[in-house]
């Protein structure tokens, strides 16, 4: 017979959890160290010390919580991130620990056998919402960031205010010898709404996820001339908006030429002065662009660098704002997933996520992969965000099976 | 012998005016009523008093300052404002007071006969830097704004304090029978710089102004769907930033098709939620137009009426924000500036003005012109706003000789 999670328990962990910064409105506000986090952690803590777990946290206030294993083997991780952002959803990393917290408890109540110990974890400040950056436990474990910087990164709403304060205030700064390690841990397994609408559109129950899309970020700017609106003829303009619309346009011709799975969004512009009768002078948008082969993020650079320096007598010009590589996440891993897929019969899609997780660090570190469950109309980052709970119990049963994989190989 | 102002003269009136409100940075902030623009008007009080002039203020605080004429007939009014924008030039408005003072100080020194007192007026608060509207009391003396709703016009650096309350506290607020009437007044010319790039450019020294243009000014919104930039496929996108630029490029397609004259700009642009990786679901820009000619503001609309109401799968909507019917100013004062133009051997061009002046609401009531001189380099409302005082000389001629033929018609 196939180990099953439970739908009852996993509602009720879904709707207990939903309760700490509910907004009233479908959503949370729940940034990281905050007291609504701080009450979801000692309700995390507390059900998993009745599945008897073990739990400790390390020095950036990440959470493991161990179930011990039939053997002295180095524990298989799973979990996410509690926080949220300002009006986020009930399952953006919830999601993620819930169904770990979900599998475990099946582990235990089952009494499914298993020789490592199955750690489920909780990391501190994915989003980023209130300390920026995100991700910044996880990149503090992985070395991706400095551990002193963060400390002095400032709450954005009081100036002066400290992550570093948040965490010696917040009763759960623990050990560094306490952090994952590959020693201590031999594999990290992260379930995660999908956050876009692929398959939800697409009839899909699971998402088997190959890596992270390799991505770049570019800022644009042109300089032309600020006159009156009124009097300065169409021949003498140099309209740093028309320059920007003509390489927008340009943009999107190119880059639609290349293969149809690369995403880029022109999300951010401005312009100066920014008043209807003065021509503006100034004008910037941004770029982000998204695939997961290095080849096809080279082209979009390719096609960047054929913008001429000047546009509709616009001076252009542009700089890398950041970039991210591509991330392949453990191939053995993703094929446990799908094989687990597979066997409850799941219709599911291998695919590489657009965002970032703070599993695309510990890859640098351990074994990992991830799974995605849809999000009903691609919403994420806001109240409308939702999985059915039977979509989130057949993510849970995927994350059992995995684990379980993982632990018999 | 052709009647001449002084060069010395105006220079000095040039130089003892830009001392009120000097920035420090070759330009002055003078806004209406205020300490700076109090003292202006103290100076052109002793000025025009010490020619033997009568000044009186109407309710509004609009400066007349007479000097009797030969015949007891309406005066012939000129002049312009005080008051400018912030950091503004030492030619926008106050140009058009000081060739005023000086043509009627050549009239008075040189003892030129006229049959009409000449009137030197000043309008208060043309600019609107400080109490909006712009051109507020020549529109309240035109029934263009009512005077109740003027005097509560808020400032717009200390809540509360009105207009009212600056004009009570100026000392210039006086008669409402000392407002300018169409019996006794029988015409106005006002000098301004073109605040564009015309006449400069084409090596004129004065515009003979025949009317102001016909503008619409309309906002543009576009409606899409805010999605995250990582994981929305293309083709599910409803970008309204690109719905936006879209129709950016077919303003431009279309409104390049019609009269060369024609002026349009997209100034203003906004973008919402505004963040490099999330898809724009609301986009506003604003289109001004203006021409001469309210047949080509017709085809404008047209143009802009055939934008379908879904752009790129965003919902496309426009409004009116505002507009302005094309003025005419009086033929045969047009053809007095021009006569005296010619009989200088000046350089001129007969156009139409782009931006807004007080005479624009002054000609429903009397006989009215304009006269332009060149803007180095077009610049207007900015301290780089510059006219040699050569060409102000020019101005000045051109006015004294339009008075005289108004005078002796």
């Amino acid at each position: 017979m196939m180990e099953t999670c439970s739908l009852i328990r996993m509602e009720d962990k879904i709707k207990t959890f939903s309760k700490f910064g509910d907004t009233g409105k479908g959503g949370i506000t729940r940034f990281s160290l905050s007291p609504e986090a701080l009450a979801a952690r000692a309700e995390f803590k507390k059900r998993m010390e009745a599945l008897g777990a073990a739990v400790v946290t390390d020095d950036m206030a990440n959470m493991y919580a161990t179930i011990p294993g039939a053997e002295d083997l180095p524990a298989i991780m799973t979990g996410s991130h509690l926080d949220s952002v300002k009006q986020g959803g009930n399952y953006d990393g919830v999601l993620g620990v819930l169904t770990a917290m979900e599998a475990a408890e099946t582990i235990v109540k089952d009494q499914i056998y298993h020789r490592h110990p199955i750690t489920v974890v909780v990391w501190t400040n994915e989003e980023g919402a209130r300390f920026e950056p995100a991700m910044m436990s996880s990149g503090v474990l992985c070395g991706k960031f400095d551990k002193a910087a963060m400390l002095a990164s400032e709450a954005k709403d009081i100036p002066g205010y400290t992550f570093g304060e948040a965490l010696e205030a917040s009763g759960y700064k623990g050990n560094e010898a306490n952090r994952m390690s590959p020693e201590k841990n031999c594999a990290l397994v992260e379930l995660h709404i999908e956050q876009g609408p692929v398959l939800y559109n697409e009839g899909y129950d699971i998402g088997v996820v190959e890596g992270v899309c390799g991505m770049i970020n570019y800022e644009f700017t042109f300089t032309g001339q600020a006159d009156h609106a009124g009097t300065t003829p169409m021949k003498y303009r140099k309209d740093a908006l028309y320059a920007a619309v003509k390489t927008i346009q340009y943009l999107h011709d190119e880059l639609d030429k290349l293969d149809s799975k690369l995403v880029y969004t022109t999300g951010k512009i401005s312009a100066h002065p920014n008043i209807h009768t003065i021509i503006p002078d100034e004008v910037k948008f941004t770029l982000d662009a998204r695939h997961q082969d290095p080849e096809v993020i080279k082209q979009v650079l390719d096609i960047i660098q054929r913008i001429p320096p000047e546009v509709e007598k616009c001076k252009a010009s542009y700089e890398e704002a950041w970039a991210r590589k591509s991330v392949v996440y453990t191939p053995r891993l993703v094929d446990f997933v799908e094989k687990s897929a597979q066997e409850y019969g799941y219709l599911y899609k291998r695919m590489y996520s657009g965002p970032g997780h703070d599993a695309q660090y510990m890859i640098d570190v351990i074994p990992t992969t991830m799974i995605f469950v849809p999000s009903v109309d691609g919403h994420s980052h806001c109240e409308l965000e939702y999985t059915p709970v039977e979509n989130c119990l057949k993510g849970a049963n995927v994350l059992l099976k995995t684990l379980l994989y993982i632990d018999r190989e």
